[in-house]
């Protein structure tokens, strides 16, 4: 490990509390991770967090102590912790609803952070990677040009549903409540597929990697791991499989033309697990973007790409929101 | 007349180009209006434009000379002039596209300024009221409160179509193109009915002033007035007319729900024509947005009220924007 270079060289923990799995990590100013850390949640429901919440503060606290014995060791410690979780998180950073886990007025920030010596910012997990592709990855060559102060970022993650946000001259866009960025739970078909939010219809049933599973299940491919075994055999060329995704690309462009005609952003980027399909899903959701925009021809249409850092985003962008968070300075 | 009193009061030119009328008048720096005067556009077609859009050009100039007359007189001549129109107009000031009248690639700004003594501004017509909303008329309460620096409005103009809005932090939100707000093309019944923009399903196809005559009709009320007769109806107590009001007011409702899930607004504001129905289209909307929204029970709703200042809106926004794109300060 290189020596520490002052004070700007100091890390920040970075976690992402996933469906089944916890990574955590240390992150630097400049986004990069060391001494990643994936670890099984146990005690995990099938829906992949234990049935009494506080059952992860321990998880969570011992990656924590375990990643601050790193820093130190190197001579770098931590100058905070960020979590990203799948959450509907408020300005307390209390997780209000979450619509794919059982948290509900939770106070994980609080009772984590009152046990830990380090700041400790909780943060919806799609922010948190929208965060670091607007930092770090696919949409940081904007910042970079001229003229781009009026940037609008809008950020997907396709995992069990739809994650969102939108980063907006620099900013993350939060709202009234921090809860910005619901896409996932814009009604596409009113009185369609029931959602998890206990509404019907909901965008994330027809374009996420659920969505995918379920429409591969009533082909024949069964079970959790429907999902990247049709993405495996559509990059191997079966064509079932390429038809699965292209549908889900449709459902997924579709949407993608609302959001257009509501925010007109300079540049759309697609994360989380289904995001890792990349062109297979890109390509027909272009498509069916293209033929369904307001104003076609007439306008600009943004740049549509997959994210640059992978399933690593939420765990970055957390830990540069927990730096922000501390004020230290990181541009 | 009031004396002019310092640089500040000089007045701004409003002018709103609407379906079959145009509105002009002075306006003031704290948005009062003086010296309106509504006339219908000559040779206008059935969508109440000239068939050729420069035709519009001479009835604009005309407004801009009787108005530099009118302040001259009192000695105040106007700073500029704010032009609002029902079309998607980019950065440039060109009007790209509009959904409900022939502009294409349209350089009325250009046009209009080089025959005009004054510096001209072009807005879309929705983003103009929403200003305005957000400067003089409902959102105004929010500027004064502490802790609201972060206020979200969201401004929708329910006429021919949906326009729409947002106000960000006190600014517009643009977006790429400077289209953000095209609420009314947001897609709500996949494959439904046909839209003016060459889409199928738009929300303003069954929440906006035509989506309520096309329903009236179907009940036998026929004519272009059947939208304003419906709502004169539904005040007298009319049952039926109470009942098709509340039917696009429950479209209304579930189109803010996606809204509401996307950006999380503090306030949603409600104008244009049919806005000024008022609580018999704001309660079953406010009722339908209740039950649709996700995560309801766990956050704090938006406010949804009337617009303050009714179809004026559009000429003080528009004036406004004229008067802050010229550098007096205003505020």
């Amino acid at each position: 490990m290189s020596a520490p270079s002052g004070p700007g060289a100091a890390p920040v923990i970075g976690i992402d509390i996933g469906g089944s799995k916890v990574a955590a990590a240390l992150v630097s100013a400049g986004g990069g991770i060391e001494a990643l850390e994936v670890i099984g949640v146990p005690a995990a429901t099938s829906k992949g967090v234990p049935d009494d919440p506080a059952n992860i503060d321990e998880v969570l606290l011992a990656q924590i102590d375990r990643l601050i014995s790193v820093g130190c060791e190197s001579g770098r410690a931590p100058l905070a912790v960020g979590v990203g979780a799948a959450g509907w998180i408020d300005a307390e950073q209390v997780i209000r609803f979450s619509p794919h886990l059982p948290w509900r007025e939770d106070h994980l920030a609080e009772r984590v952070g009152a046990k830990s010596s380090l700041p400790l910012r909780l943060v919806n997990d799609a922010k948190a990677a929208a965060w670091a592709e607007h930092r770090f990855g696919a949409g940081a060559g904007y910042q970079a040009q001229p003229g781009m102060a009026s940037h609008t970022m809008v950020m997907l993650t396709l995992g069990t549903g739809i994650g969102g946000a939108v980063v907006h001259r620099g900013e993350l866009l939060l709202g009234r409540n921090s809860m910005a960025g619901e896409f996932g739970h814009m009604v596409m078909v009113p009185g369609g597929r029931p959602c998890q939010c206990g509404g019907n219809g909901c965008w994330e049933q027809y374009a996420s990697g659920n969505a995918l599973r379920a429409l591969a299940r009533t082909h024949g491919v069964g079970g959790e791991e429907a999902g990247p075994a049709t993405t495996a055999a559509a990059r191997a060329g079966d064509e079932r499989a390429l038809e699965l995704l292209a549908e889900v690309g449709r459902w997924l462009g579709l949407g993608l033309a609302n959001l257009v005609a509501a925010l007109d952003p300079d540049q759309i980027v697609i994360g989380g697990g289904l995001g890792e399909a990349g062109e297979l899903l890109l390509t027909p959701a272009r498509e069916a973007l293209g033929t369904a925009l307001p104003g076609r021809g007439h306008r600009t249409e943004p740049e549509l790409v997959a994210g640059a850092l992978g399933n690593r985003a939420g765990l970055v962008g957390a830990a540069d929101l927990a730096r922000r968070a501390v004020g230290t300075p990181h541009r």
